[in-house]
């Protein structure tokens, strides 16, 4: 249901274009909290014509084959190349964030910082994500850094994913 | 992706078992604020054997055919019955709620009550969300009551879903 659909795109997400699809690929993750791991990845972007991109990803790790992370929500447009995330975690945080979208030739950059990170009472604790996004063809790849457990900001995650749908 | 796996259910989100799965139906809308309206849904519950279950939904209006609202997230399962939901809606709101699983005689209940709702600069006003969620077989109905745009708390929306998947 959150696949392309035979819809123009709203203007406002009409530079969201080149996101949607779903992506499969590799990435990498460390913290000063955990071991490095690598990661296989699977993201989703869809559109119902409306002024938002339905988003999902889920990973699996490596080495062991098992389910990792996994989050799910939007991404909104608004006009003048600002973009809003609204976007929840299976492990309690819904993470808000706004940034901008930007069009530069032969790709498309995504700049989002979290303006509001809350969490269930059981939640982790995840107090700052930046992520950048940056599409160029076939190809997406992310950077996200985070402030977590205590730990100033800093890099988490980077991934190269491929366009297979 | 977030459909039913080979894999079983982690203990502490047994009691939802009953959710997984596809489920289509129509529901009902009203608020002071709005014309009644009636629309068509599609509610997918799936895991991945993590404490948690995947969660999606999207509603057309049944008078125009045209997508209407959309959520996404995840039930937690915590021990004890409790369970948590994290959802993101294309509206800008992040929406997270803590409650619990009731299993009855043919039938399971969940109850849940927004404990935090969070919006980007640009999201709808919504204060407050109550879901109740009960599951009879292949029958799952919802109510559900909001304050928003400064209107009390009240009932908004029922529906009536049926398992296709």
């Amino acid at each position: 249901m959150v696949g392309p659909v035979d819809v123009a795109l709203h203007p406002d997400v009409e530079a969201l274009g080149p996101l949607l699809g779903t992506w499969t690929g590799t990435g990498e993750g460390s913290y000063p909290t955990i071991e490095p791991f690598r990661y296989r990845e699977e993201v989703v972007f869809g559109h119902v014509g409306k002024p938002f991109l339905a988003y999902r990803q889920a990973t699996t790790r490596l080495d062991t084959g098992l389910p990792a992370h996994a989050e799910a929500g939007y991404v909104r447009g608004v006009q003048g190349g600002r973009i809003e995330l609204v976007l929840a975690h299976p492990t309690g945080i819904a993470e808000l964030a706004e940034g901008e979208v930007v069009t530069e030739p032969g790709r498309v950059v995504l700049h989002l910082a979290s303006v509001n990170m809350t969490g269930t009472a059981t939640a982790k604790d995840v107090t700052r994500v930046e992520r950048t996004i940056t599409v160029e063809g076939d190809v997406l790849r992310y950077d996200l850094a985070m402030a977590a457990v205590g730990q100033p900001h800093q890099h988490h995650l980077a991934a190269e994913l491929h366009r297979v749908g």
